[in-house]
This record gives structure tokens, C-alpha cells and sequence, in this order.
């Protein structure tokens, strides 16, 4: 048994020298960009189609700067044939001389592709439905056609000395032939990037890897992917996209587009830092993405949703017993993201019938109160009675524990540091707004 | 060329044959249990442990009666030892005498499976942290410590002739040889289930697939899966493990639980509509899913997310005119999942300046008047126009078709039906609440 001991031990060290990070990327993946990706953003394109926005050119222009300075690789913008507005805003923002890359998003068509080149962006990104659906119900044209529309515009772009990329839409609902087939054919031609398009977000993460890596044996030129969330899985589509071998994800702030929109760019960003926490923090500006997030929701007038990665407003509350005794020991237990990479607080909810006495031991020495643990134990007895009877707060919860500390100690010197345990009005102004909250 | 075409016209028929629903189940999957899963729901568990909840006996008694209503395979509560007011909830519940089975939750230990066992559940699920960091910050026992208490507590509760499930906690970040060898031990002795948890929110379906694969080739009993959402991808997590073989699937209504919750019930039902409707059709009532998440949100003090699957309240909107048109034409163009199957309806977004002409047509149907295709366009560019300048509403895009329309036609006799485009009063009544809209 003893053997048995030292060979675990061991066994268990060299598991932490060959994969430190469980979450990181599977080493099996030699095409995985996981540690190389990179972001078109499209709040002001796809998140134009949100059933709430109306972006005026301020409020486009305040957006695009907030996402250069956040880090976005690139910044797609609504076509400018949308409406003379739509192409006024995309030179206007072309203009502006950021850093991310400005792109627009334009059908597969010449008229299209003439007004685009002009506005002054690096690329433009042509968009044809090749699934049976699109081709019946919306353009009405057949394969053949779509090649040639596709050579004519990627060699008009190509022309002009800016980037282009092709994609599909519904591409899963397309033939596999027929996309293996034009995707050949434009990356021959030499465009920058060839798009898969989960236009109606019902893809599962296998059959995005099976589809990725089909692609990947068949381009040279990069993979862009673009997933629609409706059935809730367009970031781990996206993750694994970029395991298959995808190197850009289309995402928006909190994934704003047409019904329940896309990737969004928190939730990705949760996703991409625990696979590879450094290749984040050197690129993004995680600790501004509470007010990127705030800028976008106030101008398409949504709530931040209660549940958000990252910035929802309990997505660092720890509140059962067993967990807050657990992250009081050490954070990691039940967190992998850090909250302080995000500019947050951590918050044990001790104030309720759940809560544990190494929870309430902790809020103890906070008061800067001296108990034994037997004491705490029996106090934390006293708070689930109460928590029982009705919601409890703070200051219901202090004074029990000052009631009862009242004879039995004396207050000790000093305050200890609390990073741990912040007080709940605290959290609510320092984190961020709890809805609906009295 | 010809023969070309005629050989792709046979293949796709060939392919449509082969596979009817692109997002069904992947044939190659022989142990996929997508076809035939069973929910375990765990509002009144895990979403007990969500920052804002504080449920009431009759609260609980009102949830519980929902959920059976709606057709949870399973409800689990919280542990009977959390509270008395637990306790006493938990026999109440029993009591009702309800078609789903009732569980409760607990810790791996003798004194918590004695209480359990006494409140008339027909099961208890047992949890114990086998990661590293659960073994050293959690309840500091050792594996062989952990493999004893399991037997001990699994063999007593079978005793009572109730389920048993036995599951680690932060399984993937738990030594694999442990994991194993503990399953393997617990199903020898006759577990109903084992279960797997990502208990920190950051696994991703690659990696729950080889995990669940692997179980499945070790165990004979059922496997259950409990996804954390921290890194959004619980609902993908969910279905990768449905495909590798795992039998349930731990929900909550909305996610609700630790931090931002868990896989949420309405988006999973999204998930796995989109892979058997038929199957979720005859288990599931789906059109009473608002009816639930409202409940559950009222109780808890949340709004529902304006993004959330389904019920969102842009989940089933179309803005762009792209969009739109072929939406018209054909609903599954841009929509795999059907509103009707909720008990929602279709909402297409006329009233902006991304608008086409065939959305404007529609609506000019749907007013019974009368213009040619010419006409259309023409007013719809100068809806485009003001929509331009500021927000539009129904009215003024109404008050433009009709003066337009006032000199060149008269109305048409008969209303035609308009299920496609309804108002938009009329649509955040019977959908459901727009935040923040004025």
C-alpha cells in the first residue's frame, strides 16, 4: 500500500509537469489556435440586426473607440449599402485612424462590393447562402452562379489592395461538397479568409471540429468562424473551432445581433483565459470590459443579464457553506477565472440558511471579534435559524454575532485584511448593479 | 457539365435520406443517449445556492408542483442537514405525491445519508471532492478515506431500497486513475448512477467527451453530468456528454445556482429540440416554460436575460431585411426552432433602417392596401431614410405607407392572415417583457 502511495505521488507529479493547466489546450491539437486567436467584433454590424439597436454615428464612433482600446483585432461595420447613413458612419469611422482593422460586411455582389471599397476600410467581408433554404427562399441562385459572383467580387476586392474574406451562410445546413468545392476555389484566388457561418445556431461543438478541420485540410488561407447562439452553445462552438483549427471568431458585446445573437465577446473571453490566461491578458483589456459592456447595454437599452460570464452580477459569489469554506482556503477550489484579472471582487454570501461557520469564523475576525470555534459553530446555528425564517442581511447576521460575542470576549487589536468577505452593500457598488435587488 | 449537375442532384437526395436533421444525433454515436435523456432539476438544490434566493415552503411547494408539471424526470433538493426549515421542506415535498422522483443532495457521510434516508426521497445523490485542491482546502481526506466513506454510505442507503448516486466534485481537475478506480468500485456495488461534475464552470465538450467515453467503458450503471456555466458553455458541455453516453443532465430553471449557474433548463430544451424534437415534444411542455422561468424569476428577483434562449424576448426577432425576406418565404431559412412549439410567436422587425422590401411588402399586406413591387421599394427607401435619422416605431412606418399610398390604390376587400409580421404592442404582450423599452 505504501508502494502504492509513492507511486500515486509521483504519478501525480509528473501529470502536473505534462499538463499544469487542465483547461488549457489538449496538446493532441497541432493545429489548435487556442493561443493565437483572434477577434472580429461586430456589435456594430451583426449587433445593428439586435431587434433594439439605433446606433447614431456618436454612439457608433464611442463604440468603435472603446473597442480598439479593449483590443479587438478587427471592427466589422454594417454594409454601407444598408442605408446612406450605414456609409456615411463607415467612412466616418474608417477616419478615425484606430488600431483594430475596419471591415464591412457585404452580400456577394458587385453593386455591393463597388460602394464598399470606397468607404475606406481594410477588408470587407462578402456573405452568400449556400444552403438548399437560402438558395430556394432568399437569392434563388444555384452553385455555379454563386462561384462566379464569388470569383468576380474577391478579384474586384483583391484589386483594390484590401483584404477580403468569403464566406458561407448556413453552412451547415450546406452540402459539404458544395462548400468544400467553392472554399477550394477562392482560396486558389487568393482570398485572406474563408468564413463558416452557423447562421441559425443550432450547430453542436463536434460537428463544428468535424467541419473546421475538414476545411482546414482543404484552404491555406485562414478560417473564420461566426455562430448564432440560439440553442446556447456559440462559445463553445467557438472554442472548438479554434482546437479544429479556426483562427478568428466573430463576437459582439454581449453577443447583441439578429434573435439571441452571437459569440459574445465576455463570455469568450471567460472561456479563452482559462485555456491560456497569458495569451488574453497580453492582448485584451479584460478590466475594461465591465464598461464596454455597460456603454453597449445602456445604448441598446438591455440590462447587463443577472447570469452574465464574468460581469453578471453573482458570477463571483460563492454562497453554500461547503464552497465558501473551501474559497476562504483558497480561491482556486472553486474559482478559475480571477476576478481581480477583470477589475471585480470576489463575494462569500454568508447571510443565509446555507451558510457554514467557516464562513461566519471569517466575517468574526472582520468585526474583529475573538470566538472559539466551538463559538462560531454555535452562532452559525443561531444565523440558519433565523435564515429559516426569513432572508437575511448584513446587519441581521452581525448583530447576532455581537449579541452573542457581547460577554464572552473582548474586541482584539487591529483590523485583519478582509479581501475575502466584503461587506454586501459594498459588493453591490464596487461589483456590479444587482437587478432588481431592494 | 449536365452529368455533373445530374450527379449532385442525386447526391443531395441521396444525403437528405442519409440524414433528414444535420443537427440530429451523429449516427456514429452508438451509445448517444440524446435520443433518450432524463433531466435531474435542481432549482430547488443548486439554485438554492444562487446569490438571491431564498425560497419559502410554499414557494418550493409551488416550484416543485411546476417542474412535475412540466415533466422533470427527477427534482432534487437541498440537503435535509443544511436547516431544519430543509428538512422539513424536503418531507413536505415527498409528500405531494408527484410523477417525478424526488431526490435530495448531500455529503458523503454517514451522518447526512441517516437524516436523508428518513425524509421519504426516492433517492440521494452523494458528492465528494476528489480534485487536489478539494482534498487539501475542502474535507482534507485522502482517496482511500474517500473510497471507504463511499461504500459505507452507498451500502446504507441501498439498504433503505431508495437510488443512489455516488459523484466527485471538480471532476476534471481530479487525477483520472482516482476517478477510475472510484466508479469503478461504486458501481460494483450497485450504484444507480455515477456522476461527473464540472464543478468550477470550466470544462469544454472536447474534453467532456473523452472523459464521459471513457466512464462509460468502465461502468455499467448510468452516468450523470452536472456543467457549471462559468465559461458558457454548460448547455455544449451538456450535449458533447449526452453523445458520449451520459444518461442525465443536472438543469436549474434559468441556470440558477453557484456563481452564474448551471446548464439552464430552457436553454438545453433549445439544445436537444434542435437534435429529436419528437423525443422532446413527447416528454417536455414546452409551452409552459415561460410560465415557469417567470415563477422561478419572481422568486428569486431576476429579470429573465433579454438573450435568453426561447424566451428571450428577441429570441424569435428578425431585423435585417435580408433576413426578413427569406424568413417570409420560408420560416426554417433563419429558424430551426419553431415558436409555436413554446407557445411564442414570430416577430419580424420592420420598423429600421437595416429594413427590406419584402418586410415592408408584408406589412403593406397586412394593412390591406395595395402596391406594386415598384411602389414597395420606393416607400421602403424612405423608411430606410428616416430610419437614418432616429428610431422608428410601427406608426411612422404605418403613417408613410399610408400616405403613399393614398393617391395611388384602394384598399383590397378581405384582411389577409399575417402570422409572419404582427405588431409590435401586440408582440411584447403575448411574447414577453422587453427591458427597458419605453
Amino acid at each position: 500500500m505504501s508502494d502504492m502511495k509513492e507511486y500515486q505521488k509521483v504519478s501525480e507529479e509528473q501529470h502536473k509537469k505534462v499538463q499544469v493547466n487542465p483547461y488549457g489546450p489538449n496538446p493532441s491539437d497541432y493545429l489548435s489556435n487556442v493561443r493565437s486567436f483572434q477577434l472580429i467584433e461586430s456589435t456594430l454590424r451583426e449587433g445593428e440586426q439586435f431587434a433594439n439597436a439605433f446606433f447614431t454615428t456618436e454612439k457608433k464612433i464611442e463604440i468603435a473607440k472603446a473597442l480598439d482600446d479593449f483590443g479587438v483585432d478587427y471592427i466589422e461595420l454594417t454594409s454601407p449599402v444598408a442605408s446612406e447613413q450605414s456609409r456615411a458612419d463607415c467612412e466616418a469611422i474608417c477616419k478615425l485612424g484606430l488600431k483594430a482593422k475596419i471591415l464591412t460586411h457585404i452580400r456577394c455582389h458587385m453593386d455591393d462590393a463597388r460602394v464598399a471599397v470606397e468607404t475606406g476600410v481594410d477588408g470587407v467581408d462578402v456573405v452568400i447562402g449556400t444552403s438548399q433554404f437560402l438558395r430556394q427562399f432568399s437569392h434563388g441562385k444555384d452553385m455555379s452562379y454563386i462561384t462566379k459572383s464569388a470569383i468576380e467580387v474577391i478579384e474586384f476586392v483583391k484589386s483594390k489592395g484590401i483584404e477580403i474574406r468569403f464566406s458561407s451562410e448556413d453552412s451547415f445546413r450546406s452540402d459539404i461538397v458544395d462548400l468544400l468545392n467553392i472554399y477550394k476555389t477562392v482560396d486558389k484566388i487568393g482570398v485572406n479568409r474563408v468564413g463558416i457561418a452557423d447562421t441559425v445556431g443550432c450547430a453542436n461543438p463536434r460537428q463544428v471540429y468535424e467541419l473546421v478541420k475538414t476545411l482546414k485540410s482543404v484552404v491555406s488561407c485562414d478560417i473564420e468562424c461566426h455562430f448564432h447562439n440560439d440553442t446556447g452553445c456559440a462559445i463553445a462552438n467557438s472554442y472548438t473551432a479554434l482546437e479544429a483549427g479556426a483562427k478568428l471568431i466573430d463576437v459582439s458585446v454581449l453577443g447583441l445581433g439578429e434573435r439571441n445573437g452571437i459569440t459574445p465577446l465576455g463570455g469568450l473571453m471567460a472561456r479563452m483565459i482559462a485555456a491560456d490566461r497569458e495569451y488574453v491578458l497580453s492582448k485584451y483589456k479584460l478590466h475594461k470590459l465591465r464598461d464596454l459592456e455597460n456603454l453597449v447595454a445602456d445604448a441598446v437599452q438591455v440590462n447587463i443579464p443577472f447570469n452574465n460570464p464574468i460581469t453578471g452580477f453573482c458570477a463571483f459569489t460563492h454562497k453554500a457553506g461547503i464552497h465558501a469554506k473551501a474559497i476562504l482556503a483558497n480561491p482556486s477550489t472553486y474559482e478559475i477565472l480571477s476576478p481581480a484579472d477583470f477589475g471585480l471582487t470576489r463575494y462569500i454570501h454568508f447571510a443565509n440558511r446555507l451558510t457554514g461557520w467557516n464562513a461566519i469564523k471569517s466575517r468574526v475576525e472582520q468585526l474583529n471579534l475573538n470566538l472559539t470555534d466551538d463559538q462560531v459553530k454555535e452562532v452559525t446555528n443561531k444565523i440558519k435559524k433565523l435564515g429559516d425564517i426569513r432572508p437575511l442581511n448584513i446587519d441581521d447576521v452581525d448583530s447576532i454575532i455581537k449579541d452573542y460575542h457581547a460577554d464572552v470576549s473582548t474586541p482584539r487589536m487591529g483590523a485583519t485584511e478582509g479581501p475575502a468577505i466584503v461587506d454586501e452593500d459594498q459588493a453591490s457598488l464596487d461589483n456590479v448593479k444587482r437587478p432588481r435587488l431592494n
